[in-house]
């Protein structure tokens, strides 16, 4: 498969990079080691992608050159869409870059649907960066510095900072051979990782002091209100990654972050341990997600509100 | 090196392996590692540290075998001093320790001061654990699973999950030979992150109330008074990675974490970001450490203490 997308590479000229909607580290990382590579043979690249690139990313070699508006699309010899486990994660351009004449599908999301013309899939790998690592190196080209920090990103921001269970001995040899290529580890976790706020440490102080447990500690909560995020001249998003707090607690099954975004109006994080499926009870209370991760909207007295999400869960998920 | 490490191994019969005061990851998994690989050689071997094991090593192969008293030393042929910069570190029974006919040194901090017959340092490895693996891959012996989570554990650690600067291409390599060998990432991440005790977070909440800024905001200090930890019900080992909160904000480049362990005595953890020498500045103090994590203990009034290490800080470390 990778002779077949180096034939491709060789015999065209302008070529296009995309990945999905809500960009993640894995998707930017993947495309601009994949536009660096393009660049080092000579090729004309377009990165698009529907969204603006995160704050947090806008450190990596190039991130300036993506663009997130697309023209014509005709002069295009081929599309590579990377990260995409079906091509409508591309966003509102899907449609129009389905009809490039070669589509290349670079995924690493056992769920792919295989749409294109070449499908490169590994489900085993722990991320895209680590298929576009295999895919530069097998093409016989020289991994440059700013691949290796695109594509270090790219693995250390989809398994977690190696704490995720794809993390495995072909991921570590991967980022073994990036930091021989000049990827700086600290430097790379540093600006992904630790560039927070004062407030938001801050915020997290006032947020951990109202930790509070239900069903003998099998359920912790904590809770952020407008007054406390007025206070700490705070913003919502902020709170992101509150939640993984209470979850952190030993013998924690269901983890909850409410956040009080209006007057008796809560958006309620949930996240759960194991086989607890707390999708189900984000699903009584009309929200969603996934198995180990899922958010609703509750409204009502506060006490009325954690009494009924927690009587759903003692009841619920499993 | 190894070879005569070897030898001595070869022709003792019982050998107890030790560590230094206030015990982290490497120090405990370098230590079981060691004392699984002597035990599967047919060694009596005990493993003796001043501290008790932290709650949150629990997990690791063995840990039950760990002692906090010594009987007579005079049954030992041979001592593993490991991960100590110099001997005192051991605590109480360094001078005793110290009488043991072979001392072995096997430390990977840039100032050991080379104590014992047989000194085995590399300042360039991760981990003392990153050098153990060497020592027993060297000596022809086979990695056990148990000793891959050790050792895993022991690099992890203290490479703050791959995010510090001691982080480089061999560590990767390391690691990655530890999961063939059956080590779990994402289990072990979960067991060393995320279980923690409910105490450690309200303590954790209490600490940072007390985020402080000096340098324009380059230095971020917290606190935990021996009163917070008593109010808290909490034990000093709680407060491990406390550090990183003030190190994750946006513009710090040094920050100081203070334990008060007694009435105007005070444990000083630093951790700095890039370049900046922070050992340095612990060494003034008469601490050690390395470029980016560094210790030392300090006396006085509050706020002399803080004027006086925030001013070598301003000083020192380039």
């Amino acid at each position: 498969m990778i002779q077949q997308i180096a034939e491709i590479i060789k015999k065209g000229r302008t070529f296009l990079v995309t990945s999905h909607m809500r960009l993640d580290g894995d998707a930017v990382g993947s495309e601009l080691a994949l536009y660096e590579a393009l660049r080092g043979l000579g090729k004309e690249v377009v990165v698009y992608n529907q969204d603006r690139t995160p704050q947090m990313y806008s450190f990596l070699p190039d991130a300036g050159i993506i663009v997130n508006r697309l023209g014509p699309l005709d002069g295009f010899d081929a599309v590579f869409v990377l990260d995409c486990s079906e091509i409508e994660r591309a966003g509102e351009e899907a449609s129009r870059i389905a009809g490039i004449r070669q589509i290349v599908n670079i995924d690493h999301h056992i769920s792919n649907d295989h749409y294109g013309n070449l499908t490169l899939t590994d489900p085993e790998a722990s991320s895209t960066g680590e298929m576009i690592f295999r895919l530069v190196e097998g093409m016989g080209l020289e991994i440059t510095k700013d691949m290796a920090v695109n594509l270090y990103t790219a693995i250390l921001t989809d398994t977690g900072a190696f704490r995720y269970s794809n993390t495995g001995p072909k991921t570590f040899a991967v980022a073994g051979r990036l930091l021989e290529k000049g990827a700086d580890p600290a430097w790379i976790a540093q600006m992904v990782y630790e560039t927070f706020p004062a407030v938001k440490i801050r915020l997290l102080s006032r947020a951990l002091s109202t930790l509070e447990f239900d069903w003998q500690g099998r359920i912790a909560a904590v809770t952020v209100s407008k007054k406390m995020l007025d206070e700490a001249g705070a913003q919502w998003e902020h709170t992101e990654g509150f939640v993984e707090f209470p979850r952190s607690i030993e013998g924690v099954q269901v983890a909850a972050f409410f956040s009080e975004i209006g007057e008796g109006f809560y958006k309620v994080s949930l996240r759960s341990k194991g086989r607890f499926n707390i999708e189900q009870v984000a699903g009584k209370f009309g929200g969603g997600g996934h198995i180990n991760a899922a958010a609703c909207r509750m409204q009502g007295d506060f006490d009325t509100v954690k009494r009924k999400l927690f009587d759903a869960i003692k009841n619920g998920g499993r």
